[in-house]
């Protein structure tokens, strides 16, 4: 449930400017400030149901952006590569083995290949 | 001119799906296999002029994807990231300085934070 959520906040960040003003509405409180379905449905005068119906549209618009375009794949990738990369650096800190460099510079030479 | 060419390339990769058939089909030959203008004029049996107008409207429905997303300029500054750290890596495979090392992490956190 939690890693749907982190995943509807990042696909949001990264294909938000694609919806519409009303799509953007919802989904800012709901991703961005973390409103809850109720708070939403308050705020905006209109029923749970049409919030929940709402996301949930604007989710699958979302994953159709994701599954065309593939960037936010790409960037978490970048993301892990950046990971890897501070692990192996961590690592050198400590035991300032000269093998560890080596293996930083093998995964940057694949990614910018 | 050359830049004009690598730019709408890196376009036509990251947002080449969003574009219609007959879009795709004209850039695909443009900016994955060279092909000249009048080449693709040839082969799809339309004068130069609409292969040219083509060209220059995916263009500007490209740059409005990433007007809109900017996806592109966010991979391309990881990208220069990545060769930032392999330029410390290969300047500390000579010089053995510490510092660099501390370089590469400072590197590595503001692009994780």
């Amino acid at each position: 449930m939690f890693e749907k959520k982190m995943r509807l906040d990042a696909l949001y960040l990264f294909y938000g400017k694609m919806l519409t003003d009303k799509q953007n509405e919802i989904m800012d409180l709901f991703c961005n400030l973390d409103y809850s379905l109720g708070e939403i449905s308050e705020l905006n005068n209109i029923s749970r149901q049409a919030v929940h119906d709402t996301i949930k549209r604007t989710e699958k618009v979302l994953e159709n952006y994701e599954n065309q375009l593939g960037l936010y794949e790409r960037f978490s990738d970048k993301q892990k590569a950046f990971e890897k990369i501070l692990q192996l650096i961590e690592e050198y800190e400590t035991t300032h083995s000269e093998s560890l460099i080596l293996d930083v510079r093998k995964i940057i030479e694949k990614e910018i290949e």
